[in-house]
């Protein structure tokens, strides 16, 4: 017997669309991201073997995302997205939730899941709805209007009603150091476009503000990303899952510390820790 | 009312450590991964600003995960290993199931939850099985055996048990080129050590079988990943981990073209896919 | 050291909300469900040992969820909407990501995790979606309007927009005896509402269609629970957590029946399954 | 081009059965669970809407988990098992997951993901290794050996290890009334069989050590839970998802509690929590 998936009718169906799935449907459907062929494994056409040891993982994350290959510069800014994400330490809902998946005993690939379920609207959404925003202002620029008068516009509009513009503030950080270094790099890069001019904009009408120096509202990493992944040509889409890549490591490192450090089924507190690890260092001149 | 956590008395706690929990607990607990103050991130001890730009992706998860910068040649040999597994078509099981996933409606993080599930015991499971295997050869090495003789008992007792040695075999490739390029990498860098001779020596035992041609049993990438990461020093718990790292971008490519190119609740059949990707291309001149 | 969660602002808070989370928080929060004492557990204010023998499991979940006992009418209907969506077979998509999980050797509880994400917005999500289309109708009647009239504008606007109404159609069947069956119980019980009424009402609306002989669009179960919720009160944020309750049991004795079953690691085509369980069957006589 | 999964060779497959894989496979696959057909829904054999209204929810979970009705004991018993578990406030590890998953703004069904994967070996995983103790023990009693020998060394073996008997000891409760009154009702229904009869043996040995008053070390929900279900004929497999089943709903309310009463992106401190629910109260009469 076979038979059809189960569930109503998707709400955008059409009652035509529902009845053509009566006809014999064509049994192919098609895949352009992997050809798998007995002892040939081809990524957007090329052989896994001959990118090992040529492409940087980030560089082969950003091929299989996006289909082709970037370029020197871009792969370097692209590095630098992925590791600005890494971690924030023990306090982020997603990492507790991945920890106290580890406490139950569970493998570390559940901790990863459950984590990864933490990075909800709230909580690594900001990127995306970022990049939307920054796109709603490029659409006003295209039309005339001057990067200044829309930055203004849209800072104001947020403040007025009661909200921060998206891709700023920050509960911890009054200066968020990763937002700074991202776009040095990409102006350094010379790949700071439209996304990155306006996101200025708007960060310097936010320090304008006569309130600026009690109540920053700094750029955060977030914005940043927004913005460059924005003149990197990245569908938003995509936005949660590059927080999700940068961010898995630093999921599976938490989990596997809480399996080796603790007792199973302790209680997480997320307030009560302190950070044992090594000291502020600096990297060697070498990798200067 | 502050209340403690349920569940019954883990299996390997003791009376005492019941009853010690009475005690009013140290609230502090340490974490040594990553360290958060106002306007600073440091992971490892290292400020996250500093190593944007100018440590990989992958170097810089090889330090979050080990606690200490790689070398420039472990650090170009965790990017082979990481490039290795990045993807491998739609047919596996955790492919399936983030696109199942997908199909659904749901958001890209939660294809890339169902398809991390999908990294069981016998799918990705088998870099920390072949690491206990050839860590199990190593120390019959260290007590005086030949690297030839442990690596000839290992192979055929598991060929009279009608078993494949971990970290053997494919069901599609008779020749895994990952794991040659791998294991050529790892020499080249001069990062091959105990555990890349011993899975060699096996190798050669597999191909020296009488029936070796007709029925081929290749060294298969995650056995070339268990023996350089062996060598690396990875604790094999990290195994499975490392190969999530690897995969989750191809899990979160297939999500997003699923929910590209599809409608909505489709049926997706394994085996009736086409590839209509890029046809087979090389790398520029430059990048090789 | 104590820090606080990262993430970017909530774009809804407001800049004061953020500048007071820098005033000691309230250390407490508040829960309503469950009380934990040594040698006591109450829900909802009731000892649990007092619950057990003594309410069915669908009326305590009822509990738990609404925070007071059903009638024993309302618990009666309760059983039933939760019976209704046990299980459709191998094809549904979230069934089909809970046996790819389960073929690698992952535990049934990954299974039963990856099968529940699958209940997104175009499969399980239906309920919730009917339950405030039902409500944007019954708030036109509460205006003055007939439910003929409300009904008829419901259908005719889908329709004329190729749109199937929310609650309606489904891909194999062309008359949903789960449906008509729940709502046959609403009556009986006296429990039915406006709900019910309503959708009734769009239910005869579309089969006096021209066509809807040769393409009839039934009332499916998603719609008949989502009128027969409404009408019991249900929030419709909790629609697509009660189609989850009900079919976790079905996961679950999928999962079970595919390590139990089959071999690891195959490939599962939802296409080519054939039924070999019990022939159709009737309950005994004590049990009508 | 069609292809098959990924992944190494499962440990425990043969050469034989690897390369069996090249010859055409069967395509069909057999499955005994549910049977649909146009406009029929059949679980085990009979039509889900006879079992509406028919069977309880807990009843046809039974059915669908077994292949079978229960007797109207064995469904009456099986109600209580799982209302006995439906939940234990916010503290242990997988509600706290839920809730840092609902924190995000994620949809319920994640926050249900992330409990499930909470339910590790450590928390909810008891039950099945109770089971298997128990089943140890009666297999030492079907060689002829007395009940209360076979306790006393089962109880005396763990303690002489210093470790706890799988069942028994609780964190919070010194008496746990869910295992009282479950056992209770299993001996009510003529239900106890030799798991019940063993727990009870060893029960009373532990109670009967010397320090058995100062250091209570009592039966526990998931022993009596294992007992029973053992004497129902559960296989083992089978108990963790039992527990899931349960537990299922508590998690939901709990995510939807988290939704509703807090802002997102609070940080969860599973000590500072204050029940404001209704107080104690006893069931109507009617309900006696």
């Amino acid at each position: 017997m076979a038979s059809r998936p189960d569930g109503s009718t998707p709400r955008n169906s059409t009652p035509s669309a529902r009845h053509a799935s009566a006809r014999p449907a064509d049994p192919h459907w098609h895949t352009a991201i992997t050809r798998i062929q007995p002892n040939t494994i081809q990524i957007r056409g090329y052989a896994v073997d001959e990118l090992m040891g040529r492409l940087s993982f980030a560089e082969a994350i950003y091929l299989i995302l996006r289909g082709e290959l970037p370029t020197p510069s871009i792969g370097k800014l692209f590095e630098a997205v992925l590791v600005s994400s890494l971690d924030h330490g023990v306090t982020p809902p997603s990492t507790l939730a991945a920890r106290n998946v580890a406490t139950t005993g569970a493998p570390i690939r559940e901790s990863v899941a459950a984590g990864v379920l933490g990075f909800g609207a709230f909580h690594g959404g900001d990127i995306e709805s970022c990049m939307r925003f920054l796109q709603s202002g490029l659409s006003r620029i295209s039309e005339g209007r001057s990067c200044h008068d829309v930055a203004r516009e849209m800072a104001d509009g947020c403040l007025q009603q009661g909200r921060i513009p998206s891709g700023f503030g920050h509960r911890i950080h009054t200066f968020d150091p990763r937002a700074a270094r991202l776009l040095q790099l990409a102006q350094e890069l010379e790949l700071d476009g439209g996304h990155v001019r306006l996101i200025r904009a708007i960060e310097r009408v936010l320090q304008q503000r006569p309130d600026a120096d009690e109540r920053p509202i700094p750029l955060n990493v977030d914005g940043a990303i927004a913005a460059v992944c924005g003149d990197l040509g990245f569908d938003p889409n995509l936005a949660n899952p590059l927080f999700i890549i940068a961010r898995v490591p630093g999921l599976i490192t938490h989990a596997y510390e809480e399996r080796e450090r603790f007792q199973p089924m302790r209680q997480i507190d997320p307030k009560d820790h302190v950070y044992d690890g090594p000291l502020s260092r600096r990297l060697p001149e070498t990798r200067k």
